[in-house]
């Protein structure tokens, strides 16, 4: 048996960053690069991550009177040029389908037959197709306000890719909806926002915060785009989710039309809103240490492992008949609406099975072996805490108490995330001290030099792209945002040129 | 208010089944064509029923150990052509993408640009890109039986096209397991088959036919095809699930190989299996009356709708407050480990309002006015029942009773489906008969001559392609398949050529 390495993975988060994070999610077994271009491959683990998220949202978006439905993966590209906007936003990084059928070629092998008339884009949003249906659907007020999601696969044919983060094809929901007024529309941008935030917080323990984008970060075709952003352990940030108004442009190119209440035709109001499979990418950044994965107990693939410990035949029938009945007695308890989920690993692999499950981000970790069952209790790890710190309890106190340990860990983990936020945002008023901010040090450099920034900082800004520009120029540092809490209201002069500016935003480097 | 007419569906069964079946589409509001050739968009009452769905198959999926992930939408080209009789099954029908992105065109509008070098097939079925992450995942004996499924859209470019029964998009689930042996890999083929038979008949009360395919009828690329097949009113067959024991055709295909116990490398054995939307048309062509869509509660997109009924704005407010608290106290109850579904329709359009949710399916109806509140019953009308046939029911005996009612009707349409399979069914051991039973007869052809025939036929068949090919060229009827169950094991004469069989099998025109 080697000797267990100080930390399971290698690189730490502060040798490299980057490297980390690719090899939390190889260790961690949550997905996988595929042999398609800039497409990868979720595996079980990953899935059931993306199954208890789904979950969630889903329930929330019902809760909101949200209904769900399905619309063609393939927009007709006559479609997708029908907003001037939209198609320039995505012409750029899109898989065509032009033929439908394959033949045999003279070289052999297969070559594409059957050229379509027109071309088809694999959706990378679906604005344009649904409003199709959406034009059909509305005819007066009284079918309004219209409010619809979609679950699928979207793509969109990036040239630099990073697991789950930015994937040539990723899986999210698309909520689309439409409105009698202006007013209604926007509230409903907000009430969105208002879902996402909750899930980052309540859910996936990422403490966010919602803002609004600036002119040039907006989505294409939108006329505001508000959003989640969240920051990683690099002090990096991370937009979580997304909601647009999107006032009359699409229903204008689609044909939206109803009648309202005079009698008389108008175009509706429309919104959309989404949030993907990058969230899991969020939840690596946020949670993980030097041996892995940290999973949130509200979305984790599973709440508990069982590792039965046993030196021969007898003493496995013992443990593993104990192990059995502890877990079904954890399965049939409820935490928030979900039964608990338990993993039994047996392996006979040693210390290695360990590592394993801390690798995976599992909360709770507990042995089971000959000593613990006379002494009728279970060896308990938590998986926020260290390593090597293992706690017996009397098994039917842990059973009793398994909720309430998961909703600690809970607890303490979004409390860590927000304190490391805190930490890392600061409100500067100085052009020097904020490019200072931004420029990485010599000691932090090293091996990692680009990695290396300040964190946020809430500066102000006189709302010129010009500023935004050069600020993106010379730090690649962006405007994450404009902050919705008006506790940053106050008036002051643009870090960049000097003139008036009503509020501070949020400047970082960003993923 | 126009009078009602005599069925809400027009054209009733008999007169036109076909154009029935769409109508029942329309006029239940589950799906609707796209602009999108032979795409569909799914409307939320058909999505929720699909979610229903998916959700009862997912779990017994998980009963069986089977964990669910994610693979790319896209095939390189060079992977379908792994496995001979696989491309050859699907090269005609494929939609292939060859661009990724779109330039400017000098007509003005765009273009597809950035041509790729291996042109990537949008997934027809999974098992070449599935095999490749499995032969990197599969190492040892132990790391199997890999049991894996995913829930995914996959496209087929269908030359004719029929909403939910053949549509060029459409959403499934795929298994895919590989095993050690062959014999285990034939016994999950025949566990899986019994899952989709379970689904169909206890979820959508869809009585169905283990079997096997012919040779002629197979999987490409399979061994051995298992599926269940059911009866539509219109006496035709609809395959409603297929298990495909694959042996080792894409193993060695993908390169699938594992060390067994004794450290020799070996091939895996697999297996993969798929269940559609097709199961919707199967829903609505077995259920389904001249007044629209009958759903099966136990999957039903809803299963009760509450109709308030008042005269004025006081009435109003006295039985929207009933309803709402009667919806209230449903909603808590569980039928079946979902809560109840309940819709409340408060829309002030008369009768219309009935009739829409008569042709949506919904397996119960109340009715609540105020004559009944202070009775303190409901008014209720069961789906499977005549449209005019309601029933006073005290409130508390109907809350408390609610969900044996629903069972009743799950009962009752299931046995009048099974019924139906009974009476249509026949063993036929002369050719002649066979012909007349497969030939429309005068009084019944009128409008509608394609689609009248006998039913199922139980015949002997020899084994030959020849005998089949000339039973489908001269009638249009199949073998839907070689029944599992030896009930019908005689030996006997194939009804085509005369010459020896081992087994009956069921012919039958087919969707």
């Amino acid at each position: 048996m080697p000797k267990a390495p100080k930390t399971a993975i290698s690189p730490t988060r502060k040798e490299n960053y980057p490297e980390w994070y690719q090899q939390v999610i190889k260790e961690s077994d949550l997905a996988e690069r595929s042999v398609v271009r800039g497409c990868m491959v979720i595996k079980p683990w990953g899935y059931a991550l993306w199954e208890n998220i789904v979950r969630s949202l889903d329930n929330m978006f019902k809760e909101t009177g949200v209904k769900n439905a399905y619309f063609p993966l393939f927009i007709p590209l006559s479609f997708l040029e029908k907003e001037a906007e939209h198609v320039e936003g995505f012409a750029k990084e899109c898989a065509v389908v032009t033929h439908h059928r394959l033949e045999k070629s003279p070289e052999g092998g297969l070559k594409p037959a059957g050229a379509l008339n027109e071309p088809l884009v694999v959706r990378p949003t679906s604005e344009t197709i649904i409003g199709d249906s959406f034009a059909r659907w509305i005819k007066s007020y009284r079918d309004l306000p219209l409010l619809i999601n979609q679950w699928a696969n979207v793509v969109r044919w990036e040239m630099r890719t990073r697991m789950f983060l930015r994937t040539s094809e990723f899986l999210w929901q698309e909520g689309h909806t439409a409105h009698a007024t202006s007013a209604e529309a926007v509230e409903r941008t907000r009430l969105m926002l208002d879902v996402y935030a909750r899930l980052a917080e309540e859910y996936l323990a990422m403490p966010v915060i919602r803002g609004r984008k600036s002119p040039a970060e907006r989505f294409p075709g939108a006329v505001d785009t508000l959003c989640i952003e969240s920051m990683m352990q690099d002090r990096k940030g991370l937009q979580a989710g997304t909601s647009h108004f999107l006032g009359q442009n699409f229903s204008k190119a689609s044909g939206i039309r109803f009648q309202n209440a005079e009698e008389k035709e108008e175009f509706a109001w429309t919104t959309s809103w989404g949030a993907s499979t990058r969230l899991i990418g969020g939840i690596i950044m946020t949670h993980g240490d030097d041996d892995g994965l940290i999973l949130p107990p509200r979305v984790a693939s599973a709440h508990i492992v069982l590792l039965p410990i046993f030196k021969n035949a007898q003493e496995r029938i013992l443990v593993m008949e104990y192990t059995e009945a502890l877990a079904a007695q954890l399965t049939d308890r409820y935490y928030h609406d979900q039964k608990i989920c338990v993993e039994i690993d047996d392996r006979d692999i040693g210390g290695a099975r360990g590592w394993d499950w801390i690798k995976k981000g599992v909360p709770l970790r507990a042995e089971i072996g000959p000593r613990d069952i006379s002494n009728d209790s279970v060896f308990v790890a938590r998986r926020d805490r260290g390593v090597r710190e293992k706690q017996a309890i009397a098994r039917n106190d842990f059973v009793s108490g398994i909720c309430s340990m998961l909703d600690d860990i809970q607890e303490n983990i979004f409390n860590r995330a927000r304190n490391h936020l805190r930490e890392n945002s600061r409100t500067i008023d100085d052009a020097k001290a904020f490019y200072d901010y931004f420029t990485p040090n010599n000691q932090d450099q090293e091996k990692n030099q680009s990695e290396i920034h300040g964190g946020f900082s809430y500066s102000h800004w006189c709302g010129s792209e010009s500023c935004e520009t050069k600020i993106k120029n010379d730090l690649s540092v962006t405007i994450r945002c404009i902050p919705l809490n008006d506790e940053y209201g106050d008036k002051g002069k643009c870090i960049c040129c000097g003139k008036d500016s009503d509020q501070r935003v949020v400047f970082a480097k960003a993923y």
